[in-house]
């Protein structure tokens, strides 16, 4: 199998760490904004190599993983570049756009359009892991689009990666995942940031700031060049997720100045269901 | 030495699994609300048997780790019922109002003020660690009114435990913690509850949700037995914190909205250094 990734870092690379182990035989090119990227991927043995037209005519699988502007952007040339044979699998964190973009393309049987749920706060062809997909969710969205030949491609590798398919549509991708992944990075940032402000000294955060702490800002760590482009084309989902976030804090703020600490209780202990709820979320395997 | 623990949940239960490895001749006797709780620690050997007056009367220290309600309305009792070389020493996320609940108690320098901070989300005996305390800090406060003797009996075992010592006065503690604990707490629950609410289909959450949305909500486990005193005594601080919060949230979404996508970029980047700050904080030994 001819592989090309292009953005060979976290999911990238993770994508090539995965596929060799599963496809002995498999060929693995890339494309990446930054050589220094492309470099450290060939010494990694992510990759074979650097991707140039003739692999791109060549491949059977074409894996896009770079941030969802530049997607839109490249994704329309991609797509001439490749053969009429080629699968070309996005994993950008937004679809609405993606899939508009291409709507028209006379390669559009060519493209799936996916969100695996998948990643750390690390970016780059160091921070690919073994493994990162076994387990986890990988939203397929407008499937019907897809040619039927390409698709069972596309199912059969994501069936060895070990990951589990759900299909929606792009708006309602781009909905969902406002709430559950989008507003919890600017949580965190926006955490991080009043922390930040506050104590100019960082020795008192060292000193003072425990597990829960670093839990709740982890995702502060996230690469701006990646989540820029995701705020930017789910904007509208995102400005409502916010806009419900404020308001409960507001209400929560509230409760504190009214003395109603009683409400307090009843707001955590309702919301202690969460417990269930992550029990069915998978973790990453910590093997790189 | 003998050791009186009153509260023997995650903090009291995990300080009797280490004072018993470092002190191998120890006797530790409790007092919690629950019998159930005791049952389970001795079941799981954290206490010999339950405290009765004899057992307070004769400790060499006795800990409170308790809800912070609780140890202001215990603290003076407990006080009245020990002996005159006993060090009581506290666990107590909040300090000021415990402090001055006892300021004119006739043992008040049988009193050392701290906050451990370490924890996990968990509560209850069974989720007692082993090594729980080593590397993290040990907020001390009002050291001075502590009598000497004692202090020196409570660095001592404190030393062993592997802690970190920091002194400061209630006000200043109270004020940090709001922003890099109590704040977490607050962000953590709504935003689980912003997700509820809106994903009343919890297979949505399931399979949308990754290890970012896992750790941004972990907090949300949190026992609102022990947050609801926490933010009560806490309030005027904790309201402050959120005012700030609240704040950088709406200028992060008046960015969005505003379609300033550099200015987006330019938060994150800022809060980045983050990554810095969260290598200097302790995570908790994975072993039980």
């Amino acid at each position: 199998m001819n592989v090309v990734i292009v953005g060979i870092g976290l999911i990238g690379g993770s994508l090539a760490r995965d596929l060799r182990s599963h496809y002995p035989e498999i060929s693995i090119y890339g494309i990446d904004a930054s050589d220094a990227h492309l470099k450290e991927a060939i010494e990694l043995e992510l990759i074979d190599g650097i991707a140039s037209a003739k692999e791109l005519a060549e491949a059977d699988v074409l894996y896009i993983s770079i941030p969802v502007d530049a997607i839109v952007h490249e994704l329309p040339k991609l797509l001439d570049a490749i053969n009429d044979d080629t699968l070309v699998i996005d994993a950008g964190s937004t679809k609405s756009e993606i899939c508009r973009r291409i709507i028209n393309h006379k390669r559009r049987r060519n493209f799936l359009a996916s969100h695996p749920i998948a990643g750390t706060e690390f970016s780059g062809p160091s921070a690919a892991i073994s493994g990162l997909f076994e387990g986890k969710t990988n939203i397929i969205c407008e499937v019907e689009k897809t040619a039927f030949k390409l698709q069972e491609r596309a199912l059969s590798i994501f069936s060895r990666l070990g990951m589990r398919i759900r299909y929606m549509n792009p708006e309602a991708h781009d909905k969902h995942i406002a709430y559950v992944s989008h507003l919890s990075h600017i949580s965190s940032f926006m955490l991080g940031k009043t922390v930040i402000e506050k104590e100019k000294n960082e020795r008192d955060i060292f000193d003072m700031a425990g597990s829960g702490f670093e839990s709740t800002v982890r995702l502060a760590k996230s690469s701006p060049a990646m989540w820029t482009p995701i705020f930017e084309q789910n904007k509208e989902n995102v400005v409502e997720t916010l806009d419900e976030y404020i308001q409960n804090l507001e209400d929560f703020k509230q409760k504190l100045l009214d003395d109603n600490f009683e409400g307090i209780y009843n707001e955590m202990d309702n919301t202690n269901k969460i417990k269930a709820i992550l029990k069915g979320i998978p973790q990453n395997n910590k093997d790189r």
